[in-house]
């Protein structure tokens, strides 16, 4: 046995500077991965955005649906937020559970695939991977509608505004952050202070009987629909987008300081306290300001403008807003790469997905959901309102997965002996004698979340929610599909028992010239190094050319063979194809070896002057079997000398 | 000498219907190429459209500029008609001379070039591309503003509509069209028939005193500036834009039957003699109707509502001037690709321009108008008015040009002595007694154009004629930019005199495995049947994975080299580029010939799934001197059986 040694120092990533440098940092070594860890105060900054920030449109979203029935029915918008409290609620002491039972990160797609199965595990996957798309979309569209409030100016620009937004964040996000944790700290923290001293006058205000009434709001309110159940659990549905990014704790336990369970835990509970306060006070404070939904102006602006009178601090709080909605955007620019590399990793995705960039950040999901994301701002003008109903499913559908996931384990956990332990996949199951109770409190879960979401399904189904339905079904069916097509690869590829392993073949050489130049004389040169028998081909476009082709090739190499192809079609690849099928057929048993040149520039704006014949013929030929496709590349510096097509014998080339 | 027989019959192209197929056409073979001509009736409805067709939005832009100072001047827009009919006039004697001297067809690039040198011939051929492109944008622009003024629910779609015209033409033009003469004709006397009738009815109505007041305009009309000269220069420039399209006939000459100069000149005088009384008459019918300049009813509109009533007559007479406007667009895509085509064949544009497509079309240059002059259409809103001040600068160049080309001619000519013949590149002169007289006329015509082309770029540069001024120096630059590398790489590719061909040099043989699995085995077969001494390498991006590629390979080969290189940066390239550059280092007169593999699914979106390495390698291994890499592609086909890496040997492969 020969094994080779390592002659090669890894490489070191050069310092020149690029602008792909400048815009995106200096690659990272893999060993350089990040595995700092946070406590509860900066765990609540870093997982709370995306929660949070769903204050800055959901109480808008109740309104605009109940403003259909007419603004009489503004009222009923203070028990749909307390419903959709104790939806909170329940989903809280739930997932609490999962952050115990799955230290390592209780994702809906690990808890659906280790208790479910294969299928369940890629249902949660796919309709979580779309709630993170429109996380991103909904989250800066309302950014900028915050804006647009306190600037309507930018009203117009409110398209181009939100997909420059997502565009900034793509290449933050390409860059990676080493310093996420504590940066994070500073808006949340900015923004819940802005948020509960807005809310604290606002109430006193109303207790103080001073709260003034909003106004000067351009409403689109028509009214006079009349309210129906319907209307009623659609403002419910619509509002529940409320607890969207509750999950996300569960999926970063990991990122705690010990007792890492503990602390995320009870992060957890702090977050949807103050989501609870901060959306039921929003609504009850909306409701006796007299607000009115509208799109150029939001509530929150709304009741900053009329709590605190125009001026710095309405601003201040709306820039608060928008920042911490950048960032709920930007939790999904950390969430849907590392997801599909899971799916990806798993063989449900393309592969291409698992790959760390040299910025150790998984580049092709962060320009995928960007991508995907822009478009949804653009085909939905920046409307929060319009994007609404397809939001929130995908993270409900989830939900119930991960509950049933739980409910599972809770019985696989019942019926095991006490001091037996069960590996699975992703987390150990010891006896709990309580786990009847706790599978109840996940059941419960599993069954309003379930509830919520066909309600969300419904009853958004015309405004948009039906793209949604269709959408996650055909991504867990093409997952499979993908999955399958790997499994088969991996099965043909496969040699495993394979004793024979095949002898020599003949082998027939041809070299393609496109010409008697000194990119041919290298590619002749080429084959007569390999020592080889072999004959050229020239196919005749234009008569004239071939015939002078013939002349000088006759000068040249008398003594070799060449065969010019008629083309009468002007078509380059057709008869070289046919010519290689007929010497295939000739010789069944040999390789077609087609040598073929590549006439390469320095620029490429110089590059596109010529033809690349090169890629045409393989695209050509590659199907055929048996075919062997060599490019002998002929670089031309034209600013300096010619390039010698080859080196006298016994003299060394010039490099 | 050994000399290849043809043993490939040429191929015909299959008769399988695909959809490129259904939508572009069977491939003509070479000499299908129609021969047809045409008399002066057909004759002045080919090449006519183009300048016919200005008349449906000249004396609007006169009428736009006037406007600026109000209503009350716009009799001066008759004043300004009767100037642009001198001018047609004086074109129409000088251009009578070109067709005469130049019987082969006397564009502009060929006169100017023919007469005044490389510099001169660029420069016309630079002016007429561009004003090509502007004839494609205005044209539909203005065929789409008839349809709307018809139809004003179109007019929110206007962009739209426009470049889905110009798509649905580039389509058709790439279909090609063997049946182009006859075909115009319908269209384009339809049009006179209708337009002449609308002008004898307007003026009888005038002289009988009945003609209504055009009413119901929604005109965006200001006034109020007062009248300058400025003004006025710029309200003939934008007039001047009726007489572009007239140098058509002079690049067609070919096209009529003999006598061929004879006919041509006549058809011209016919034309201008249609497009004069044309355009005069509805410069008059509109100031007697009171007609006003408006984005949303042309003025044509206006006049056949008013002259007609409401009614077929008036929604006829659009749809005809429609249909003469996309017949006029429709000619830049015969003269815009077979202008590109002549600057490309003599080496100043890409040459893949002169490439004649399967049905005889030059592919690039139809793709490449659709898709500039959509560009200008999406940008420009479709607005006539906003694409007028870009317009027409082009083409007063190459008419400038080309008469001076003719002046720098007849004096040639008075050199001669009778009897003599002077043979140039594109025509032959002889000895004229009246060189004299025709100078002056060419003279004439070169000043007066030149004059008009000033104007418009001095009276229309701030609204857009800036970017025409810009843009034709620079693409005169980079013609002779292009020119220049061609030279460059054919005086370096040339190997006339060169006596020593180079004899053989020693190959180093890699084989880049991406692991140890049947795509490989078929890389190694190959090497092996090459019969030359080899080595194996792979990149080690996962340490698990290269433990595993080691393992199986020790087992398979435990007789050859492996080395594996470490990438501690995840790079799959940088590793394998280093590894090569250090064997050119030690073996500086050596190829090294790098073999790859590409699996190769019969899908494209299987293909997907897999990244192309091939490509990647062959990027960063290309521009390294004496670096070859051959591509062993391996087919996979999974709904069949697996490929056999290798057949056994005595036995044919299975095919």
């Amino acid at each position: 046995m020969t094994t080779g040694t390592l002659p090669v120092p890894p490489e070191k990533p050069s310092s020149r500077i690029t602008f792909r440098r400048i815009l995106l940092g200096s690659p990272l070594a893999t060993n350089e991965m990040p595995q700092q860890t946070v406590g509860k105060l900066v765990g609540l900054a870093v997982f709370a955005s995306d929660a949070l920030s769903s204050t800055a449109y959901a109480t808008d979203e109740i309104l605009f649906v109940l403003a259909v029935a007419g603004t009489a029915f503004f009222s009923l918008s203070i028990p749909i937020s307390l419903a959709i409290a104790a939806l909170l609620l329940v989903l809280t002491i739930s997932y609490r559970q999962t952050i115990f039972a799955y230290p390592n990160g209780g994702g809906a797609y690990i808890v659906a695939r280790d208790n479910l199965g294969e299928l369940a595990g890629q249902t949660a996957g796919a309709a979580l991977l779309t709630d993170y798309i429109l996380t991103v979309s909904v989250s800066v569209a309302s950014g900028v509608a915050q804006i647009a409030s306190a600037f309507p100016t930018l009203w117009p620009w409110r398209v181009e505004l939100s997909v420059g937004l997502i565009l900034a964040m793509m290449l933050v996000n390409l860059r990676g952050t080493r310093e996420s944790g504590k940066i994070f700290a500073v808006p949340t923290y900015f923004f819940l202070i802005l948020m509960l001293v807005m809310l604290a006058m606002g109430f006193f205000q109303v207790l103080s009987g001073r709260l003034p009434t909003v106004s000067g709001v351009q409403s689109e309110v028509t009214g006079g629909a009349g309210l129906t159940l319907f209307l009623l659990l659609r403002a419910f549905a619509s509002g529940s987008v409320a607890v969207t990014g509750t999950e996300a704790i569960s999926n970063g336990i990991q990122a705690f300081s010990e007792p890492k369970s503990r602390n995320a835990a009870a992060t957890m509970a702090w977050m949807s306290t103050l989501l609870g306060v901060m959306f039921v006070g929003t609504t009850i404070l909306a409701y006796r300001a007299h607000a009115l939904p509208a799109e150029t102006e939001t509530i929150i602006s709304q009741l900053a403008r009329t709590i605190y009178g125009p001026g710095p601090l309405h601003v201040l709080t709306l820039a608060a807003t928008t920042i911490i909605l950048v960032m709920a955007a930007n939790t999904s620019f950390a969430d849907f790469p590392r997801l599909a590399a899971l799916h990806a990793a798993d063989g449900f995705l393309p592969r291409q997905l698992t790959y760390k960039g040299s910025r150790l950040v998984f580049s092709w999901g962060i320009v995928f959901l960007a991508f995907i994301s822009s478009l949804l701002v653009v085909l939905f003008r920046a409307r929060v309102t319009a994007l609404i109903p397809l939001y929130a499913i995908g993270v409900f559908l989830s939900f119930t997965m991960s509950q049933l996931g739980m409910v599972v384990r809770w019985t696989k956990i019942g019926r095991l002996r006490p001091e037996e332990v069960l590996e699975t996949k992703a987390s150990r199951l010891h006896y709990n004698p309580q786990w009847r109770r706790k599978r109840a409190v996940n059941a419960v879960g599993a069954v309003v979340t379930c509830v919520v979401m066909l309600v969300q399904a419904v009853t958004k189904f015309i405004a948009g929610a039906w793209i949604v339905v269709i959408l996650i079904p055909a991504m867990v069916w093409t997952f499979f599909r993908i999955h399958h097509h790997y499994q088969m690869v991996r099965r043909f590829l496969s040699i495993e028992g394979t004793k024979h392993l095949g002898g020599p073949m003949p082998i027939i050489h041809i070299v393609l010239i496109s010409g008697v130049h000194a990119a041919a004389l290298r590619q002749i040169n080429f084959v007569q190094s390999l020592g080889v028998k072999w004959s050229a081909v020239y196919v005749a476009i234009d008569e004239d050319r071939a015939a002078d082709v013939r002349h000088k090739w006759d000068q040249f190499f008398p003594h070799e063979q060449l065969t010019i192809l008629p083309s009468p079609f002007r078509d380059l690849v057709g008869p070289v194809r046919q010519y290689v099928e007929q010497l295939r057929t000739a010789h069944p048993d040999a390789y077609i070896h087609v040598v073929v040149s590549q006439i390469l520039m320095d620029h490429y704006l110089e590059q596109a002057l010529h033809q690349n014949a090169t890629v045409i013929f393989k695209l050509a030929l590659q199907h055929i079997r048996q075919v062997v496709v060599t490019d002998v590349a002929y670089p031309l510096h034209l600013s300096g000398l010619p390039v010698l097509p080859t080196a006298p014998p016994g003299q060394p080339a010039e490099s």
